[in-house]
């Protein structure tokens, strides 16, 4: 009997992917900007037939049973937002089983030691990086986005995410030798010497509860950053988009059989309608670990009764603009534009509260008055969305009836700034889109803005002034949370003040974005996304702290 | 109106300890020995006059208001194991002031930035270790640690976990840079570029619950932790243990006024008598961080309840020795024997359960039977303790009443093995002494076995075997927990099957050890201490997980 929790010698799918990985890692510790995985769906980045082959691979899973070999009967949850039928059918295995098999499974992967565990994690990115454009049109039809979108947030950008969470936890799992000779002097008797081996531990089954609307984007750093460090997953989808997991779990499956793992490593538990199992599932005491993005409710449930639990959340929070003053007040207008458009607002990074002055603010054009910025930003939102055809490009479709309600009942509350627009898509007839709405409220009215409104609903707060909008920043975002926050002056004075603000409530913030950086979008490698320091997120998806406590060292010893 | 959390330019303390610093770290990550702090009290290390002047300066706290200046009225609520009357008055400050003054303490000390933070827990380090005489004192009088005993876990040895800490803390900040500059091309069109800055902000206040036997050692690894990583630190030590925190506070104070900082950055929380406010602390708001060494039953209430806060608990555990054979058996003997009696078995790593089967062990003298071992070990605690002048260097005295009724009523359980002895301490007419108590028992016992007995009391427990020995090593530390395993055998399988139970339940393992290493001794930058991985602990109190949590990062960006 011997324990191998540290292999010796390099694993092949180690060596074979190690280049990628020090490059991952050269980038964390710079922050500078790479990609593993090409964000353009262009046939020249990946060949004539790779977007057609997607896509009918997309298609074969329709109607049909999904082939994954879990035991079970099958359920199908999903609507597509786009209105195609969609009808796939996943195993249905119950929670003893997938739990009684993660926990099986963990041994053998906590023994094949670090690098085997992330070459093998490389491996399985790179093979759905193979699969990229099938991954995209899933994503694209579960949860609503426009493809080219789909193809980035859900596809590469999200195997970048997967790709720095297996980096970091290398670096965490390495930091400390896997064994050492300690020798302490005695004076002039014999040193005492020993020699030590240091194991590193996973915590137990890992619990992955996806959202609606980005299950790979969000579901992809815990995943990898878990089984990566020898924990088993069971990958929860939401039921409104389980195949962007499934297939990810698919050949995740495929490539630990391959390389002679037990596939149940990862799991998927699809649920019947209404079954809510992830109540169930994170509370189990074989789960160490639940990764959840989705509502406060669910998540603050989680976090108080997932007690056995290491319980990492993002749910919601409110957004905000800061605007103060610009010199590029075009640039502000159509970068603030095009941020509530994409994916119609239902990004959880997408700004909800814009706050201005009544008065108006100082741009390069001159004074310009409340109304007229107003006017600036909804005829860039219009101009973006006026034609159905380019529109639905940027917004994609409403990804569930939740968030269509909200945006009727959303032109009930203040003052109409700009109403949203039922649009028809050109390619599919029973998508639902709807442009994005704004409303003008008052500071006053902060039991409307000073809660999250998710999906293309935004509210320009009229405020008495800079120093008032830069206090309802920090009110909003201390009590309820945000993911990010945006401030436009021309005064260094302002937008320190709005850093410490930043600073002092936990939110990352971005400055007089008016070129093609968006503030609802973050870099793999370079942008942190969440702080874990404000009510949005107990924890930051993209660092360090991330993975730290995913795994254990055990130390053993013995004289030399 | 600026943001400083990071400041330019070496702090003149950093400057000052960062040749400590630096080998700190080397030491961490190559894990072999260094300690920076000399842990031989000799003149021919200190000088001749420091020893003297530290007793001194204990004895000047006796029965006097402890020279520290926070507000409230006085409390005393210690009582020397040694017998000697304490007196030793604290002010008492309320907890609204604490957290008030907390609170308002903290943004100068984030925006201080990381070198500055680091430099002044690094003097303060170099301050207490010029107190290092006094503050052994007060250990060695509240806890009843012998001297030599409290100079090193209480003085020096705590210093280098404390070192440790800042160490950690120091690489985790500084993992990611300051700022950084990203630029993504965009083919034809000019790249996108950003610059962007990395704030590390501390998660809030943060409470250290010390405990009754290692107010330091215990103590320093989340003080530390939590103030290099800009955290404003309450320190609410045992009631019976106030002084050697009192005087961590009291000179951790002095070098942030002598600095500039608020002194409030580090307070102590002396409560009168049952007043309890550790609860009270814990679950306010304010607290963010929380560090305990205590009672399961407190500590299991701290995770369940401060869930505000990220909650550090080591807790009981049932240490366990495996014997399965030896070609030293003498060594052996005194190995176990000097761990049963050290600090009287009052260390949460003393071993409490040692396994060995009823027909005896295989040894290079031949075949032992189990009376045989049994009165191997027990010559071996009477040889350190018979003499009683120099049988009290070693064990010290009964930390309380607790310890000390837990001894008779062990001595009910079982079959005698060794009773405990009530020694007259020759040079503390009141001190209360006992010798260690071992009790016979058989692998049915594990009411009584499978729980903690903390104090000089230890369990043989005869097993039909050894497999059957690692079954009950296994099933008592997975179900309570362990900070500390040992093993002997001469038989690599045995070896590998121990590592395999301690890899599986989370512990750490020594391995046939005997000569001058015990196995509840752990060397700073070498051993870790808890793994987090079982019941007896949620943390490792000395690696990079348990400072990852206590910071956050904010970032801000503009275009370059």
């Amino acid at each position: 009997m011997t324990v191998t929790t540290e292999a010796t010698g390099s694993h092949p799918l180690f060596a074979a992917h190690e280049k990628t990985l020090t490059q991952a890692l050269d980038t964390i510790w710079r922050r500078g900007f790479w990609s593993a995985y090409p964000e353009s769906p262009s046939p020249r980045v990946y060949g004539e037939t790779a977007a057609g082959e997607g896509k009918a691979a997309f298609e074969a899973y329709l109607g049909a049973d999904f082939p994954l070999d879990q035991p079970g009967d099958r359920v199908a949850t999903e609507s597509s937002p786009f209105g195609l039928p969609l009808d796939v059918r996943y195993p249905h295995t119950g929670v003893d089983t997938l739990l009684g098999n993660a926990t099986a499974a963990l041994p053998g992967w906590r023994d094949a030691g670090v690098e085997a565990r992330v070459g093998v994690c490389l491996e399985i990115l790179a093979r759905l990086h193979r699969h990229v454009f099938e991954l995209a049109n899933a994503v694209q039809f579960t949860t609503g986005q426009a493809f080219v979108m789909a193809f980035q947030a859900g596809g590469a950008n999200a195997l970048d995410r997967g790709l720095e969470a297996v980096a970091y936890s290398y670096a965490a799992m390495t930091r400390h030798p896997a064994g050492a000779h300690w020798e302490k002097p005695q004076g002039k008797r014999p040193a005492l010497a020993m020699d030590k081996k240091y194991h590193v531990i996973p915590r137990g089954v890992a619990l992955l509860i996806g959202c609606n609307t980005f299950p790979t984007w969000n579901g992809y750093p815990g995943l990898f950053a878990s089984l990566a460090t020898g924990n088993p997953v069971v990958v929860k989808p939401h039921p409104g988009a389980v195949l962007p997991l499934a297939i990810t779990v698919r050949y995740a499956r495929e490539v630990l059989a391959e390389q002679g793992f037990d596939e149940n490593l990862v799991q998927l538990a699809a649920e019947a309608p209404g079954e809510r199992i992830a109540a169930e599932l994170a509370t189990r005491p074989e789960v160490r670990i639940v990764d959840f993005t989705g509502s406060t409710e669910f998540g603050d449930w989680l976090e108080a009764n997932a007690r056995q639990a290491q319980v990492y959340t993002e749910k919601a929070g409110v957004n905000t603009i800061v605007v103060d003053s610009t010199d590029d007040f075009a640039g502000m207008c159509a970068n603030i534009g095009f941020s509530l458009t994409l994916y119609s607002g239902q990004m959880c990074t997408t700004p909800q509260n814009i706050y201005l002055p009544a008065g108006g603010i100082d741009t390069e054009q001159g004074h310009k008055s409340f109304d007229e910025v107003a006017d600036g930003i909804t005829a860039a939102v219009r101009k973006l969305t006026d034609d159905d055809a380019r529109g639905v490009e940027l917004t994609g479709a409403i990804v569930n009836d939740a968030v269509r309600d909200r945006v009727s009942a959303a032109a009930q509350v203040g003052e109409s700034v700009l109403d949203s627009r039922t649009v028809a898509h050109p390619a599919h007839a029973d998508a639902v889109v709807r442009t994005p709405l704004i409303r003008r409220l008052t500071v006053a009215d902060d039991t409307v803005y000073g809660r999250e409104w998710f999906g293309p609903i935004s509210f320009l707060v009229a405020t008495e002034g800079t120093t008032a909008s830069l206090a309802a920043f920090e009110r909003t975002v201390a009590e309820r949370g945000a993911l990010t926050a945006s401030v436009y002056s021309t005064d260094e004075a302002v937008l320190a003040a709005a850093e410490r603000v930043a600073v002092t409530v936990g939110v990352h913030l971005s400055e007089n974005l008016t070129g093609g950086v968006y503030v609802n979008q973050s870099a793999a490698f370079s942008d942190f996304h969440a702080t874990g320091a404000n009510p949005a997120a107990n924890a930051c998806l993209t660092d360090d702290a991330y993975v730290a406590g995913r795994f254990r060292i055990v130390q053993s010893r013995r004289h030399s």
